[in-house]
């Protein structure tokens, strides 16, 4: 995929916040897009960025950035914007977001609250960008000329289902999925998880993770209907997820057994063939954001551990290790996901490349 | 249980590394164990135990043990000790137990390697005390007088183990549990876990352990045979365990996932009834170190936590938490326990108090 | 020292945070104090304790206290009370204790808004119980039968107080101090600092910390007046503080250097001796909560440890090591202090157990 | 500083340890050294490099070393190098380092062995560049024609002396310097220091630590004596040093107060403005590695922190910040300095590009 010939302008709804503060992170550095307008709640707005802003991460604010006026998130200040990153909590997006697409404005979002709609797709970047196939669709329905919305999938679900889809491309359905996380604190966003709650501690509960994954796995993994008018959700396919909270800053881990429905299921290595020979569409295009390595295979017994291997393939990669049988299902194993790139803003960017590469953004005009 | 008229000489094998000062610990404010012998290896024989010991408990050194002489690990000069503790390391456990078992004394054994054996018990105090009556039939094939030995079980099958025995004993047979743990650093000893591995990090490997835990929980929750000479492993129970290392000091969880033979399977209250009214044999008999409760049920929804829970019944309780329905097989929940009380030191020294109880320990005899 | 012919009753105003949860932990093995009311603010008013409280101890919720009824923090309704104990937060505890104090009730407050009041004793229990001189003034001067309010120190001066006394008792005025200290998060309450905010990090500052060690030192160490009407804040003593927050759960640990105005200086031994055998007035009269040493002197050199040494003296014994001599100073040594037992609500226990071995509560009059 | 012609072959002893491997992981990326030889010990040698080595850094082995064949650490096996690097540890690193100098040639080592040779410069390449004066004298004391040996200083003392260097230099002797510091896990190597010795926890000591600071500060901060023979070792100054381990992955944290000879002394904006504006003879060279700004300055009042501020300027930077008056001595602030970097294989290298810039590497003669 060749560079656009022209920059396009990027706007960021929830720009304060952590996920926020990875787009502008992200974005930063990107080669075609280019941080326009910066959005908040009202509190923040008409305040400059790096005042408003209580700045996490490990890289300073972006010059050009610190000094933005921030505005409040309506759409008739973000009307320049060829897209439009979301990273905005789920009490507000729901609305906030509503408004802008009713605003024939491009929206890619991190909340959770459009993921259920039947008419947006929820798309992870390196597993199901033929889910924009649906866009046509809604555009017609909300009768819009350029404007969409599309969702990234919850944090653990993206680690999870980049792994999975290759083994039903190749083995077919898959019946059960028993997933046990062991997620970071940066998920929590910020002030987030209190450290009296994680230090020296794991807290067994993430409220609505567990339902957020046994329910995407199957929208995600299933495909664009015939008429291309809705999804088929997957209805064969079992997911049971346990989700815990630990100390870790950033990177998800996740123990995953699995049973095929045809049997005899494949063996270890044909596994590890499958997931190692992976390519997704993100990477066929040349999306720049697309690791060139959707899932990293490591063999080493004791890996994927969250600090040595979540920022691998710049935190767009998912690892895997320790695949081998399972007692009780097929197969289990181990893998990791960056929960801040590809696991939220990272998967928001690469799905504004592939709707770029694919025609859906409908630049300057 | 009244207390015994005598005091009961106990001696402690390894009592310099991690577990032997648990042991210590423990006994030290113990009713009518008093140490007697401390043992560790060549290296730190003749000193002062506090001069031996890099002392890692966060209570002090108990006054008594402190200038004891470290002893050799040799059976005569455990001699007049009525209990043995063993928290020594596996690469010399096997054949020093056995030398103290041939000389007839009582070993109770924190060490992996005679759990396999089939005439040595692998006894969990608050699930299978029954499996001491295989004890005359192992005196008699060695020929011993009062000597025996039997093992505790590794840390994370002992919280599986006691809630799976009260599920097993209401509602029959379990088909398959697939397990995933949660690990504290103090499992691996001292030094044990380099702080540049767990720190900031999750460790998805333990060597050994899954083997363990798969096993182990199949011969403690299977029964004596007819003749007590041998035990029935469970054949039809599969389970699948997933290890990990995180960075908690003192306590494991676990997510259990179970479905059971028996169908339609209990419902969510009938599992937590049947845990919760759970009294094991060593409650009943009134040991001292038994808890109040074996299974202590939190109806919070983001309990058990290590850093909270840990202590519940002194570290001889097992907090159970989230229990509830599981997507894929009949229900799932999480367990916690102390990984070196009732997961390692405690079970020897409560696992001697029902020997003591059983008449199996022959004092001054 | 007896106990007392009859219990008293206690109340605690803020109880639902986390020093209010502290002093509930240890009052309720409290030998002749018995919590009798509990107050919180107007949210929590009116609910059981149990559900108005996010209960953070490491032990359960005292069985007898979790279904009391939360108390708005009014005079009225404490007017049975014998002793209150106040870990309200400092935006409040001004006025609310002003009021109890006015309503002729006695006050040990863990807050600062009294502290520097010239009249208001700001008592170590282990340092300067001699302070409660004071009291008849006080109460002439508010033209009080029974009531007053005395405060204990901040967690961290509280430390240093108490090393600092006994080197001044025995070598004379100090010159000049210089204390870095690393702080644990507890010391913060609840939610109080943010996991991503203390996690793999150091916070080099805490807000209003240094200044409280600068000033409280300097009062503690001075003696009342000659009429008892005032305190002699030391002025030729000149502290220096710098206030880290470090990822510990409980104790703060302090680097001290001091220069004494006496020269030669005390040897390193002699500084050890006055250390080791210091007694104060507290462990003199014999209050319950005294620790057999306030001070403990460890000779490792790698010691005092937060996570090893924090609860000698079951939290009341400030640990001091690696005393040696200063290249620049004439000493230098480490302390470690639990900071929510003697630096919080333990001082304010010990404290009202001074004040009645004084003579200064009037029970049931 | 223009690139050179040729690329500079570079060695590195002790490759496999922690030090080893920052120095690979930074010179994989270096525009003109390019790694030749890697050596360890006879234990790994005649291995693959990524065979014999437990990789700790978060970015993968490079590809062209990680099957690199490990050689010992003779000089005949490193005769093609140009510049050789040491991360050998002190119980070896003395003697195989003298080896290599005898071969002639060129060391660069973040060993402490040769710290205190009055012939041997110790440089802090942002600070004191000009001790490679004595380079000529060096070798013409062992007869060498192109080998020399210079080291490092410690990692502590190198973040404070970078902080020394310009208020040395604008506001003329240090009378006192008391320095607290809270130093991360890293720099005691691997597997270092035991999870259970630091989780939850502060270790007051670290072995030598103190005195290198109190020494190596007074070496650095001297200046070179008139005959380039030797070096005048600062008198007038005191430095008392009280080093801590904290749990933070990397990155050492300083606490510093001053006492200026000079009265009255600087106000504290002048010294912002001469650690603001200093620039090193490194960065005025141009060297590669040299970071834009020696010292960065930030004004937030809890910064700097090491999870944020570490990678400043690539881990070259110091950032200081919180300059504020000291009640005892004129000044006080907090210093980070990246302990791996900076503080350790980062200092090797920049110092191997200043001897080059100043024609003391003699390539391929």
């Amino acid at each position: 995929m060749s560079l656009p010939e022209v920059q396009l302008k990027a706007g960021i709804l929830g720009a304060t916040g952590t996920v926020g503060q990875r787009f502008i992170s992200l974005l930063s550095k990107h080669p075609y897009f280019t941080i326009h307008v910066v959005g908040a709640s009202l509190r923040s707005a008409g305040q400059e960025y790096a005042k408003a802003t209580r700045w996490k991460m490990t890289t300073p604010i972006p010059a050009e950035v610190g000094n933005m006026l921030v505005q409040e998130c309506k759409p008739e200040l973000f009307r320049e914007c060829d897209v439009i990153f979301s990273g905005l909590d789920s009490d507000v997006a729901g609305e906030i977001e509503t408004s802008f697409l009713k605003a024939d404005l491009v929206v890619f979002s991190n909340a959770k609250n459009h993921r259920r709609d039947p008419v947006v797709p929820l798309i992870v970047p390196t597993v199901n960008p033929s889910h924009f196939d649906l866009i046509p669709h809604q555009r017609s329905l909300h009768s819009l000329h350029k404007g969409f919305i599309v969702t990234n999938a919850n944090c653990s679900t993206t680690g999870l289902v980049v792994v999975l889809k290759p083994l039903q491309d190749a083995f077919g359905p898959i019946e059960a999925v028993i997933v046990q996380t062991m997620q970071a604190i940066s998920g929590a966003g910020y002030p987030g998880v209190a450290s009296l709650d994680i230090y020296d501690n794991v807290v067994p509960f993430i409220s609505g993770e567990e339902e957020k994954m046994e329910y995407e796995t199957l929208k995600i993994l299933g495909d664009v209907n015939e008429t291309a008018t809705g999804f088929n959700i997957l209805s064969f396919t079992k997911v049971s997820a346990s989700c815990n909270r630990v100390p870790v800053i950033d990177g998800h881990t996740e123990c995953v057994s699995i049973k095929f429905k045809n049997q005899p299921p494949p063996s270890v290595e044909q596994i590890i063939h499958a997931l190692d020979s992976y390519v997704s569409e993100s990477q066929q295009i040349g999306c720049h954001s697309a690791p060139e390595k959707a899932i990293i295979i490591s063999r080493d017994q004791d890996r994927p551990q969250p600090r040595l291997d979540r920022d691998n393939g710049d935190g767009y990669s998912v690892t895997v290790g320790r695949v081998r049988k399972c007692n009780v299902f097929d197969v289990k194993f181990t893998l990791l996901v960056h929960n801040t790139i590809l696991g939220a803003a990272g998967s928001g960017i690469l799905n504004a490349e592939i709707a770029l590469a694919k025609g859906l953004l409908k630049v300057g005009s």
